[in-house]
Formats: structure tokens, sequence, C-alpha cells
């Protein structure tokens, strides 16, 4: 059985293939945004298209941190009134967006593309993290906040860090773990509770 | 709280909004799709921008029966060995697809674009109903096979072009209820197995 009458007009089962390797799509969910998009042309599809030209286009990763830039290097390693001695570790653009979503630091970061993984092959080399500890170095950095996911992977990528980053002269500190605002204790994992309990502060 | 930093390079932010507008994607899950391509700009960004814009400045309904197509005709109605006097009506391209993948089905379509529904004010005119027993009268069509969902706006939709192809001397069917191919009873729902049971022949 093959999808090739129908979907082979206008080069649609290529764009089908194609959008069923976004994350979140698959090739049943793919034909459905396909024929969405057909169905919506002047008021998404040409606008869609439109726009990821562009994007595909301009867009490219800063040579410094990591992050998404239109130009060598990014918004953030460009602009001047962001300390360049505080310095934070994210896995992925999305946690650099989130980081800036909260708007409580005016560092600059690092993006380490991934997490440190045996199993996939991916070392110390592949994440950046000795150009990390060079960039500490040279730029003088006080302080290197990781603020890596609190799972397995993310905890052992923050102690390598960690450990590349000794001699550099930066502190090296993390997020602190705990119950998240407006957090319900009921709905919380007991890992999160125990952390929390672990690092109980005076009122 | 905005996503404004980050996300604006070259027109990222533009290009998420509208990703978020496809069917099985969010605002969240956009975003990540659109990191994903920047992350994978030669393997996949590109391709897809390319296809994309092709299908866009392509693809359009066959002003026939409402298939996607490249010329005004859709592949299926140009092609002279279908059997223009048998009809199979479906409510979505998607359906068409489906019938299609089955392989069984050597006449010709009418995609519907929807189901009636008074609540979206949506009526036989909307539908192309009338234009369908035009279409039947005009083409001598033998039998409209209704190829609707089996579900009660689907039904009573399929009454509703019933109702219309009363007088253009097609007879009207539809696809048989039952259980699936390779469906295990234990599995189904409780309709299924009534229609089943209701439609039972001899072996």
């Amino acid at each position: 059985m093959t999808d090739r009458r129908g979907p082979s007009a206008g080069g649609l089962d290529t764009l089908i293939e194609l959008m069923a390797r976004l994350p979140g799509l698959g090739p049943r969910s793919a034909r459905r945004a396909a024929l969405h998009l057909v169905r919506n042309r002047d008021a998404l599809f040409a606008p869609l298209a439109e726009a990821m030209a562009e994007a595909a286009r301009t867009i490219r990763p800063c040579e410094i941190c990591g992050n998404i830039a239109t130009e060598a290097r990014c918004d953030i390693c460009r602009d001047q009134r962001r300390d360049s001695a505080l310095l934070c570790v994210v896995e992925d653009v999305a946690d650099l967006w989130a980081m800036e979503r909260a708007g409580a630091f005016r560092g600059r970061y690092q993006v380490l593309g991934g997490l440190l993984s045996a199993l996939d092959g991916i070392g110390p080399q592949e994440l950046g993290i000795p150009r990390l500890a060079a960039r500490a170095l040279h730029d003088r950095v006080r302080e290197v906040i990781l603020a890596l996911p609190a799972t397995i992977d993310g905890q052992t990528t923050a102690h390598v860090v960690a450990d590349h980053l000794e001699g550099s002269g930066a502190s090296v500190t993390t997020l602190a773990q705990g119950v998240p605002v407006g957090g319900e204790l009921d709905f919380l994992d007991d890992g999160t509770i125990s952390a929390a309990l672990r690092a109980r502060r005076a009122l």
C-alpha cells in the first residue's frame, strides 16, 4: 500500500514526509496538518511558507553561545548591558527562552545543545564543554550557573561541566530545587518534595 | 511575560505563531518544532521551506470533485479509466486518500469538505450537495456510495445527501458497518458489535 495517488499532487507527498519528521507530528498528523494548510491557503499556507523560507535563510547559531541569531553573534551576546562575568549554562535554546521569559537573569548564556550520553556517543567535546571552560577563563567569568534539567543525564552533565571549570576561577552554582510557585504538594513527585525538605530554610 | 527576546530573531516568532495554528501543534510544540528545524537546517529546514513554497504555489482544489490538484482538474477526474458512473462521497480529502490506499474503488469522488452542522451554519449549499445532485444527473451516475463517518453528523449528512439525490436516477449506498479486519471483539465498542450482529450474513 502506498500513498502515491492523491498526496503526490504538487509535491504534497514530499511536504507531508518532511512535516512528519517534526517533533510532535507523525505521518498521520502531518497528513492532517498538510490538508489543513491546503484548505487555508491564503490565511495560513502562503504566510507559513514565506515565514519558513525567511527563517531558513536567515537564522543560524550564535558563534559565541549557540543561541539562535541572524548575525554572527546573537542579541544577547551583543547586548552591552548584559553582565559577561555571569554565565548561565542551558541544555537547549528552548531553556534559554524559558530563562529569558522569567526575566530574572541579566548575564550571558552558553547553550550546550544536548546532554552527555555515553549511549549516543555524546561527550564533553560534542557539547563544547572545553570551549565553555576556555570562555570562562578568557572572559573572567565570576559565576557559572548550571540551569540543566533535574534528570540523571542533566545532573551528570552538570558535574562534568563543573569538573572542567575547575581552575577557571569561576564559582559554579546550580538552580535551586523545590516546590514550584503555586505548586500543590499533593501533585508533586516524591523527589521534589524530598529536595525541598532538604533545602528548607528559616522563614 | 512575552516571548520577544530570542524567538524574535529572523522572524522565528512569526514562524512559531503560524506553526501553532496547525492541527496537532500548540504554542509549546510549535516552539519545539521550530527549534528542531533550526537545529536541522540542511537536512530538514531548507527542504521543508522549499516543499512548502512549492505546494503553496501549485496546489488548489479540483473544480469538479474538490480533491487537491495542481491543474484545474485532479488526477482522478482526468483519469479516463475511472468509472464516472460510480461516485463516492467523502467528507474530506484525507478520507479520499484512505479510500485510494484501500485500492478497492475505481470510480470517482465528491469531497464535501465538511459535514452538515446547524450549529456552525453549515447547510447543504456550503457542502455543495445541490451541485453533487446535479453532477449525478448530468454524468448519469449509476450509484452514489456514501463513505461518510459513522457519527451522528456523518449519518445526518448522509441522509440529506440521499434526499437530494432522489430523482437523479442514481442508487444510493453506504459503506457496511461491522467488525474491522483483524479487529478483536473485546476491543470494539458496543455500537459496532450491534451493527455487525444486525448485518450478519451466512457463511
